[in-house]
């Protein structure tokens, strides 16, 4: 679990670890393994400290009355970053910090679960940094990311793939998959793009002309 | 646990028991206590069964395999109900249902938490139906349901509300919330009202001109 202080590459992705459900150990792990970078997001750091995670970045509000020194003295060096802007979420500001130092990719876990209004902010903003940070939110039935313009990635047949417009996305074409769009639009809440599937071991292509397309590889 | 078979008051909102996270027993006693009809999704009728509960209506696709049938011999006389159509979730597919059978209101647990793609979708395809039927959205954390173009409730002070649009949504004005709405737009992925509070105890009102609003009372 503390391999990540191991390797120091900047290029491989930074971790955020968010306020909502926690994952799996063996994700969690997965993650930590090659991460640079460990970001907790405010009093999750409870949380986490009892996991025995080293912890690099504190980053929060901290406006729920504990105090981040508690966890400087438990962490040494801990990095503790105050963020009060109250028109951002601390998952906005973390974002912030990671392009501010210049990381191309972060990967996010514990962002869902528990609150819906938290899960559904956390998953639908991530659209608004796409072209400064390559977000990947991850939990133990779900990994979701923004697709580019144009996408295309070997997958083996029938592996679930949903796609979430966030707002009104058009010119959607695809192949390969079991419920094919073509030039198609999709609208949140009114025509989504969930509970697709892969047809037969192969390159998946979607495409889109306009709008923010999330992609979800989702399982049960 | 089986009292909603007592009272069959068709004014009462039915529940419907999709296929996500459980929620406490708690919760669900609650619901069930006063519903006139009870309907679960498809292959959570194995986990609704195990808890004792007595269902009225089993529907699905039933595309995973098991035998519908098997139930309706547990829980005689079940009713079971195949909707195969392919272009709705077996949620719409229940909301439906309870159109056809002029029911006015229904609450809905089990929809969130497990996947991201199922949660993200049983939330906001909620508002396709505003117009038909009232629809309330629970877990342990969320309460979610959309608002009226004119809504106003008695709240205690420090009450979280986020109001979350479902795409955009313009003029929106509040009173008495910590962070006021005064005309303002709201944009799905872009600037949500995540994470608001009320001020004081007393009456909150929110009023919006065009597009679809979904009001969350989360709690942690």
């Amino acid at each position: 679990m503390s391999s990540h202080h191991i390797v120091r590459d900047d290029q491989e992705p930074a971790l955020i670890i968010a306020n909502g459900a926690a994952c799996s150990m063996e994700l969690m792990g997965q993650l930590l393994e090659w991460s640079p970078l460990v970001i907790v997001l405010d009093s999750a750091i409870q949380r986490v400290i009892e996991l025995g995670i080293k912890v690099d970045v504190l980053l929060g509000d901290f406006d729920r009355g504990f105090d981040p020194e508690y966890y400087r003295n438990l962490q040494y060096p801990l990095e503790i970053v105050h963020t009060p802007d109250q028109d951002k979420t601390d998952l906005e500001k973390a974002f912030d910090y990671l392009i501010a130092r210049k990381f191309p990719a972060v990967n996010v876990i514990w962002a869902t679960g528990r609150r819906a209004d938290h899960t559904i902010t956390n998953i639908t903003n991530i659209v608004r940094f796409s072209k400064q940070l390559k977000i990947v939110m991850l939990d133990d039935n779900s990994k979701i990311f923004q697709l580019p313009k144009k996408y295309g990635k070997w997958y083996p047949a029938t592996t679930p793939i949903s796609l979430i417009p966030v707002g009104v996305v058009s010119g959607i074409s695809s192949t390969n998959l079991k419920y094919q769009l073509d030039n198609d639009e999709l609208t949140i809440g009114y025509r989504t793009g969930s509970s697709n599937e892969v047809l037969a071991d192969g390159m998946v292509s979607i495409e889109h002309h306009e709008g923010d397309l999330l992609m979800m590889e989702c399982y049960d």
